[in-house]
């Protein structure tokens, strides 16, 4: 973590645009993951490299926060959305090892729905990311929060109506388990979006 | 988020109390709810709009701390107290939400007693964040803190009696995969009751 | 939490030290109850103790901190390495107690290994935390912290290859709940002992 060394000419937008590509590549990469409904070692692999990549942003921001006097907002609202964009990353990574250790093939029509979702709502979160460069693109970026918001709420709709027809059709109880906790993860992802709306309206905020 | 317009005489004590009043209404309503053994859509409905309104006190009040330099506690306890108000409600509507999701009906004795004891720790929550307006409370603040305390130690034993009654007795997996997490949660209250308390404490140790 | 009174000579390092040696004591018991095969009321008792004393440690670092102005390091340091501390402690216990709980006998070849890099890994959480009382133990701090990192990567494997072996092999799924959930809390301590690695990280950059 402690052990990189980064360039001179870097600076925190660039590692946070780094790093929110990160997620969009993971949420993008997940959609197609589950509309092909299977996990191979392989895809399971892929998705492993790209969490690693963004985990490895979130330690270069820390590091170079860390070593630095003058940010271009709070030290804590840097931190905190580093945490948040590294925590979208390892969530859906999660979701895929999941998929893939508890053997769950097929596409199934919820999933799809949530990676669809998710996709969504991590492409607003990179625009109100990529927007905190400019004072000017307060308004895009309040915008982008709005839709991520929607989207959380919306999410959380999805999971209940999930959890009723599990709970109404699969008979089996391990398969219960398995998809109760695939669902509920798919959700946290738009939880954690909905974090980052948190962070991006204290530095607006704090800007204004 | 960060589009609402506070009125200029407002302060922090008026908005704490008035989020730690939507957490006392929850813990009100959910006891009524429980013992009532049911949760129509309706029911769901207002839980979720007190969850709602304690929301949107908690973003208030950190829009609030944003634009604010004088602040009555540090800056870093003030977030903190509004995230766990904030939690409390949130929690107690996703027990609601669940009990609807999960279809569980009957009144459960189990979940009546953790009702109550929620009840209580939420009432000695709202004692403890009002009587920080004034140093002269510091005697009843730490009276309620002990009885937060105590509640959640009486939760624990709760929840593990709850769970071992639950695997002894429910011999339907789906039904065990539904209590245990309505059980579980519960005690999440609890929990985060006490970790009001440790905000709390940091506040008074400070101005000791 | 804050009724404490700790004596005039204590310092954070030796806080710290007897914080992180209540962690190492609880890790031990846990691989020797686990090597056991078996929780009675006694060994949870104990292990209710361990937690309960590495709890106080952790009350007496806070209010030393809210009551100190000068600190061997940043006070939200301070505060991040007490909290995750104590969360080792924690999550052991509530391993225990599950095992308990759930009534789980016999000895489980997978939670064996587990308490093995549990045991591990909080003897290098140890190092690393004792080491941070001179800037010439940077390099065996830092071998600690990658041990860690190791003893994570290692544990998310064995997480997942527990989960797969029990998914084949159990078909009572009342078995499989109550083992997922003890699996996941045991990779859970190791992710906890990497939290640690960011705060220490964190500290010796700082001090770089």
């Amino acid at each position: 973590m402690f052990f990189n060394f980064l360039p001179k000419e870097v600076n925190f937008f660039d590692l946070f645009d780094k790093q929110v590509d990160y997620s969009v590549e993971a949420a993008r990469y997940f959609k197609e993951l589950v509309s092909r409904g299977a996990v191979d070692e392989e895809s399971l692999e892929k998705m492993h490299e790209i969490e690693h990549n963004a985990d490895n942003v979130a330690h270069d921001i820390i590091e170079y926060l860390n070593k630095t006097f003058i940010t271009p907002f709070d030290r804590e609202d840097i931190l905190a959305l580093a945490k948040e964009l590294d925590d979208i990353a390892d969530m859906i990574y999660t979701i895929v090892s999941r998929v893939r250790v508890y053997k769950l093939t097929g596409v199934n029509k919820n999933l799809v729905d949530f990676s669809l979702m998710i996709d969504d709502s991590v492409a607003a979160v990179a625009r109100a990311v990529k927007g905190l460069r400019s004072t000017k693109n307060s308004k895009a970026i309040q915008d982008a929060c709005v839709e991520i918001n929607r989207l959380e709420n919306v999410g959380d709709d999805m999971r209940d109506k999930a959890l009723v027809e599990l709970f109404d059709r699969e008979k089996d109880p391990i398969a219960v388990i398995k998809w109760k906790e695939v669902y509920q993860d798919a959700e946290t992802v738009l939880d954690i979006c909905e974090d980052v709306t948190h962070v991006v309206g204290a530095i607006l905020v704090k800007q204004a």
